[in-house]
């Protein structure tokens, strides 16, 4: 592999699998200073983690993150930060017959054809379960944007399947089952769910990031543009298969005169950009969407191979999300986090008042 | 900015301005042996290159690239490959308004904001110019991939505005002012574009992309995943808004029993996926579309400000492209190909046959 | 920090102080199919670890390496390998001195500097215990070379202060309480440290370390050089003041006739050069040699300034190597072995027989 | 290759061959705002320049550098630094026995080895040629420590085979033909390198640098020290074989009392560390040795092999210095202010005063 790190400045490298007996990471080039402790995690991870509704897998995870290195009375000291999760709740069973089959749209035959060997233990590290070491990472990133830049960054499902959300309520998000930002919607997405689950099926999902307070300069064109970083972040989350900065493909339709956010003495009149121009943080909010495939386990069964190449049938039995977007929430959360407090490390290394020497960049007032 | 580089093993770095002497790149990473002369690179580069129509810039540039190092009796060394573009038509013009205004939806704004300081000569940096070098690299490593692989790459315009190719004639595609593979259309196409440019207005397009004869085992999950990686190359394309692999935003609304490629032994049945699976190529075709938004520079005036902060109207004169989406066919299919450059060379760094060491991935028979 | 990464595809990230809970690190990049067991990373744990005998810190680490990650059915898969080693014998005492203290030659004055803030205990992460985590990174390195490609490294205590090894028993090393080649001098080397640990002073060292069965090829000019990461990577661990690769600063006094290794149809007749030509190996061994530092920690008083600037005596009492070289030749050998792995797979990834795709070097028959 | 880049966040590319049309680079990363002209970067490559006395080779290359992007009014603007200079004399003649041949301690048989096929004409990439780039892109480093930080590198030939400088006098570097520093040996070199051309014979050098003027707080360990860094980068130089840092191969058999630098109010009492401690700078000046061995061409016959492995006798012709070293010194200086640069934007990029958000380093009042 050798694609298990993330970040160029604010770097975080993962390692686990979903039947191993731990997950962890390591963030290395978080600023000395920042006060950091476990509590600072867990709420995400708790947003993120299985078996809060009905809704989600039944696997049971605590996911309680332990910090091995880089605090020192409270604080962290500027040296690398390991994080630990253990696995709790990887149930023993016979894998013999997944072992040698290709689940449809899983991506057994891919890891089986490059390295001609793996893991199938719930999915090994394909598995999304790895994804909580990038909540826990993205925590820390969370936490020093929102403290010394103000920076607020916030996810929500905006459309689950047909269901879309028509309006934003923030307030309603984290009391919703579904990060649904919609209340008029949250009994039907139920009702949805349950007959999903009764049919063994599963849906697609659209997720919204938002980030609030963002200063103008992020980003290093031309290739580490801050929203082709963006698009690398949200497309190596699992089930991901789309992503949109602002208008997105609605761009495709739009003339000039329509897509061009005019500016004013107050500001900027609409947001078609979705924050950044030529690469680069305008200071707008960053609108971000993505939408994700919908869960590759299914109890319906589906045609395949096996290592053999022989067709089989394939059924999946286990526990699943049966609506993987739904959990993808704080993820896309983590992972937009990952990438400014990437970026805000990046700019400050390079652009400097030229008289002063001050980062152009001021801490939050 | 320090983020002029792509590629981790083949890796491309470019530098050079709309209306300086002239643009460059470093190729470094290409295996010895290979065949190379620059009429390997300049047919794409005359595909890319401005002018070629009254639908295009009118800026003339011959684009003629030369190969300074690297090469020796007509083969690469594996050693890096300087290339040159000199810049010829950068006419000399009064800039004076331009460099104090913020031109809407270009990236005047977010440079003068990141270094506090522009090149405002044609967009400096973040004119579309630089996209010529991409293409320069990304044939070095087209040619590759086709003689050592078999791996054919193509792009082409699938949607301009409201007008969508509905049929697939690959004959057509480089016969058409607009890389556009509907020959019904491509009159449609003429008018609209006639009518916009009257107008002074631009507009918006989708380009898909396609990448066949790839083998299974590509990507380095879990965050260089070869989506992931795609995503990343093609949102730092100018003016892409949004990137899609396989099903893409489709997949928002399917069941999972609709999603899913179902294997037989004579290979997949659909093609969802877009030919990854867990971020690894799965010897399908990789299927890749994304959003243009419409060029920004427009003769119909539009409110902004200046670098005081005051109140100004904007109105673009010059030669300039009303749908930037046409000529990025050529560079979405240069992104591409640097991608699985980079992603072949990483591939054959890790795996191997264990008894025999030969790499995993074999040589075209 | 971002400095603890190790290696551009064979990738070590480590973590941990002194005085925290636990070592740990990631290596990424392992090829899948390597047969890899705890076990077969203790042996160079054991020959590290600290209180094999009195002239050695008196701290008891058992050092006991738990493999978290990227093993199965007991080969490696291809995915990231996290490893951890619990810290057991941290002693809890009053480090209120220390706190405010620069203690000479210690990192305790650039720590304050750079972070405004350090962990003060045991040295935090500018202790030697982080070395561990090299050591068992190195491991794997080492396991893979050997049944791979046959190569073999071996390091050596080749001078302690004034004395020398002047002959090179290979077979003695390993009986040695100092890695010690030469058997004649033992008795001498313990005389001396005795003495030493008496006086409360320490002493410098210089080790060596050769690496056989390289074949030819490794390195990546210009700025890459096999050379060049070899002294990157012996640099970068604890105490090392000097690094020579050959002849090293004998070349200063050689004329051409003499440090040139003349070749002739049965291999070269001398190595000067230390297996490297124009920064890639030649094929033959690979020769380094390294200076050491004597360790900071004194009971003999010294001057230096507290936080406040203020003139102070430090004494350094609790339990410190005399003299740090001797533990660290297995450290320098895991080092050597990190950075051939990875010139192996950087090697394999660009370089392959053009008509076959066979990789240039071939593994071992 | 893949290994032609230097530096994290100041990074440095480059291309070119003894033999090829030009050498070329691309700095990435400089800030925005510094003043910089071709004239800042000419001084240095004058110094470098082959041909300026009897005692270097007679190839005449004028080694003017052009910039090519990156600079707006005389100004840098933060994005890529392309730099060319052209050769304009490589003589054409025959290279018909060179192709074959493996000079002894040339790089010829290990690029063979690794690519299976070289560029022979004058060395190829492997010739030091390419250093006129590093000289080139060190000056724009060079410049912005001087102005920024007040920071200032001065290297001299310090040991020249047996005859080794005894003072210091910094004034008569840049009088001297060798950058020797002692008035009083100048008339001894001058001989001792008349005598070594008429024997056709090399010799190796030492060469020291100093960097002054250091803040405190530059390196990122535990791998990325600012000595590791050096050490890579000096050894990444031509024929170095050695590196050393402040006391280097003298600790050996120095006690703890005799090496480590006591502290009092007013400073450091000694410098044996070098000016790093931890991996970080102390605030001392840096104190950097390396050994450069002799140069491999030579006129007096040597016993090697050709390509088909068969013995054959070399003697080269053509022009070369006798001594490598002489003309290292303005490569060595360059090379540590590409280090000093690339930790100066590293350290900014995380350390900073928590309250007010300046960073800890200060610009020079």
């Amino acid at each position: 592999m050798s694609g298990n790190s993330f970040g160029k400045l604010f770097t975080v490298t993962t390692f686990g699998e979903s039947h191993g007996s731990a997950l962890g990471c390591i963030v290395d080039g978080c600023p000395p200073g920042l006060e950091l402790s476990e509590a600072d995690l867990q709420n995400d991870l708790d947003r993120r983690k299985p078996g809060k509704s009905r809704h989600e897998t039944q696997r049971r995870e605590p996911d309680q993150v332990k910090i091995l290195s880089g605090i020192f009375e409270g604080k962290t000291t500027g040296t690398p930060i390991g994080l630990l999760i253990e696995n709790v709740d990887q149930r023993s069973k016979d894998y013999g017959n997944i072992a040698e089959q290709f689940r449809p749209a899983h991506a057994d035959y891919a890891y089986h054809h490059k390295y001609g060997f793996r893991d199938y233990r719930g999915g090994g590290r394909s598995s999304a379960r790895e994804t909580a070491m990038r909540v826990a990472a993205g925590g820390i990133a969370k936490k020093f944007l929102k403290q010394r830049y103000g920076i607020e960054i916030q996810g929500y499902l905006s459309q689950l399947g047909p269901i879309k959300a028509e309006t934003l309520d923030w307030a309603h998000i984290e009391n919703s089952l579904f990060f649904n930002p919609d209340p008029t919607i949250e009994t039907q997405l139920e009702d949805y769910m349950d007959a999903l689950r009764k049919e063994g099926n599963s849906i697609g999902a659209r997720i919204n990031v938002i980030a609030r307070h963002i200063p103008p300069g992020l980003g290093e064109p031309i290739f580490d543009r801050l929203d082709a970083d963006i698009a690398h972040a949200m497309m190596s989350i699992n089930a991901v298969k789309g992503v949109e900065i602002g208008a997105g493909f609605e761009s495709v339709t739009q003339k000039g005169t329509e897509h061009r956010d005019e500016l004013t003495p107050e500001g900027f009149l609409t947001n078609n950009a979705g924050g950044t121009l030529g690469g680069i943080s305008s200071g707008q909010d960053l609108l971000v969407s993505m939408a994700l495939k919908p869960t590759s386990s299914l109890r319906i069964p589906g045609k395949s191979i096996n290592t053999r190449g022989e067709a089989i049938e394939v059924v999946t039995h286990g526990r699943h999300d049966p609506c993987v977007g739904i959990r993808a929430t704080p993820i896309a959360e983590a992972m937009l986090a990952l990438v400014l407090m990437d970026h805000m490390l990046r700019h400050r290394a390079q652009n400097m008042d030229v008289t002063t020497d001050t980062p152009i960049i001021p801490a939050q007032a």
